[in-house]
């Protein structure tokens, strides 16, 4: 039984291509990119030309980017360093944010160094502007307004310039968590009004325990991780060597298909929901489906029956790789903070489809027609 | 011209054999380790796995270890936990430390968490114990001690059971910067009076961006990368799967063979010190270099000249790999800070040259010829 692997949110498959690009620098050239011989410099070089390609792909500049561990990484530097390092003392989010997000604004509120407000939710799960713009409006304090933006469980898709204008217009550091759109969707950092993005290379084929975080310009911030010099004294630790050049081609190979594949996958998101509304009755979807969305996640909630309880459960039976919601929580078995916030009905069961270049509409047809003996 | 690579304190080569491990994990086995499918949970597997390895080897509980994206990170989290969750309001440190060290603690020095003392350093570079037990006493606040068990630079290896004695006695933390001995040393952690140490898989042939994390069982601390439940709930983060793994497998390969391979490494350190002494007039070396010193490292000072202000520079143009200091500060051209604190003589030229099993006598021959050329 060959595997159906439509989690791709979770994580993705190594493209062999990056594996590719990564090679040398994984047997050969092992230097250490902070040394000043010429065998470090050229460590050093892959690494600067890394981050000229990531920079001139989102339309930043070099010194804009810096590779960290990962999205989680990315996202607790520039949350805490708007707090400590840029007078944040109020922290404007939402309750449908990735834990990365969630946690960390948590930490500092309960350490007391913050205010901390979740704006309201639309019925579709969107952000609600006016209420965002109210409690911008309404703040004492300098605000940190931290939205992600797609969501990773539900696909909705924030509209970063026009919470950026917002921002701009009550003086806010407004940090967007992109793990779910770099790689995923053009970018163009020069005329978007944010101060911090974030990344991580294995959400578009890339590797694992490598990211970036996008600083702009106009912030200046401290380090997160103190230590040596390195990315210009903003993320002590031996560079990521391998995985900052993986990062950079998987970046690369995702901008130069993008049109291609982007069409593809849409294609597959629209063939199941059709598939599934056609032999499963009494299926919905979760989020603005067909309007601001990820062409890459369907949400589907099925109606809760003690066969549908088990569906993520018989689905892995059946070797099929599907999750319930973000999968670094997935071990604890309380369910979807994101499904509670926008659709708390406990006669529905969630489940989060996300495709790849690589899914095809045959496995989607074998994973309705499994669907159907499983419901 | 066929290099000569005599930095590995810097870092190492990844070994074959490790590379081999980590394959599996960079192409087909990609799974998410935190999604509850099978497919998920044989990733999940090679970390668990990974771990009690590396437990084992270090003879502490599997529940003791936790992966981190490098020592730095490792160290940031234990010095920084001490303080804001184990309640130490005074750290006592050396002038020597790496950087990882230093730069945290200066940083909450400086954000007045703490109040920050360096211990004496004794002739030979090594931990003046009467000091640090003077400073023990005489604290009115609880303390963290960071001293490191090898000395990146000179070599030096602090007598981690005496200052683990010592902090007992006084209720201290003890945290040791282990970077450059985990995967060269045996380590028995269950019997030895620390707190938290900290390995870097790069630095004995494993992989770059991956490090582990010791935290006795007896201390409980927060994480300081928030987000996901990874790690149980102690480092947030799709985990790096294939540095991890690798991580292990280094580890082990270093442990199997550490008899041999130790005892050859230091019978090259030991002939290119007697070379050297033969070759090159009014030459002497940093640390304690005969005495409690890693086999690893040989710190070399020679007298000052034009030539020998050259000297990085020439083994460079010869291809020859060595170091002024640390690697993540060899950018900047301000010297060692560790050479200052022990021996800050203007007259001489410091230069580190660190070995591993692929170095060879021939190759030491050729380095010592070119030295003389050179001076
Ligand atoms: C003694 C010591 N501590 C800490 C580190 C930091 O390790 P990493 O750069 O892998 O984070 C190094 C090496 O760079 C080291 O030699
Ligand atoms: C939206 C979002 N933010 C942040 C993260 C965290 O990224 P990582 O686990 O690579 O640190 C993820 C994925 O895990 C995500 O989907």
């Amino acid at each position: 039984m060959t595997r159906i692997y439509l989690d791709n949110a979770a994580t993705t498959s190594l493209d062999p291509q990056v594996l590719e690009a990564m090679m040398p620098y994984l047997t050969t050239h092992f230097g250490n990119p902070s040394s000043i011989y010429s065998y470090g410099r050229e460590s050093r070089l892959a690494i600067e030309n890394a981050r000229k390609s990531v920079a001139k792909i989102l339309n930043a500049h070099p010194a804009e980017i810096f590779f960290t561990s990962g999205g989680t990484e990315s996202s607790n530097t520039a949350i805490i360093a708007s707090v400590r390092d840029l007078g944040c003392k109020h922290i404007i989010t939402s309750s449908i944010e990735h834990h990365a997000t969630l946690h960390t604004v948590e930490y500092l509120y309960h350490s007391g160094e913050v205010a901390l407000s979740y704006v309201k939710l639309l019925p579709n799960g969107h952000i609600d502007l006016e209420d965002l713009e109210k409690l911008l409006a309404g703040s004492q304090e300098k605000c940190l307004v931290t939205l992600m933006h797609a969501n990773n469980e539900i696909g909705n898709i924030l509209d970063i310039h026009a919470v950026g204008e917002l921002c701009k217009m009550y003086s806010a550091i407004f940090h967007s968590d992109t793990v779910q759109t770099v790689g995923h969707f053009p970018f163009d950092l020069r005329n978007t009004p944010v101060h911090f993005i974030t990344g991580a290379g294995h959400k578009f084929h890339g590797p694992k325990g490598v990211g970036i975080l996008y600083v702009n310009e106009n912030v200046k911030i401290k380090p997160y991780v103190h230590g040596g010099s390195q990315e210009r004294n903003m993320r002590a630790g031996t560079e990521n060597l391998y995985g900052i050049v993986g990062f950079a081609k998987a970046l690369e190979l995702a901008t130069a298909n993008y049109e291609t594949e982007s069409n593809y996958i849409k294609g597959l998101k629209i063939y199941m929901m059709e598939q599934l509304k056609k032999h499963i009755k009494g299926i919905s979807f979760n989020g603005d489906v067909l309007g601001r969305s990820l062409y890459t996640v369907l949400n589907v909630s099925f109606p809760k029956t003690e066969k549908s309880e088990m569906i993520l459960f018989n689905l892995d039976i059946n070797n099929i790789c599907a999750s319930g919601g973000s999968a670094c929580t997935s071990g604890a078995d309380t369910g979807s903070h994101v499904i509670r916030a926008i659709n708390n009905n406990p006669n529905q069961v969630a489940v989060r489809f996300s495709f790849s270049k690589h899914n095809t509409k045959d496995e989607i047809d074998i994973v309705v027609e499994k669907l159907k003996e499983i419901i």
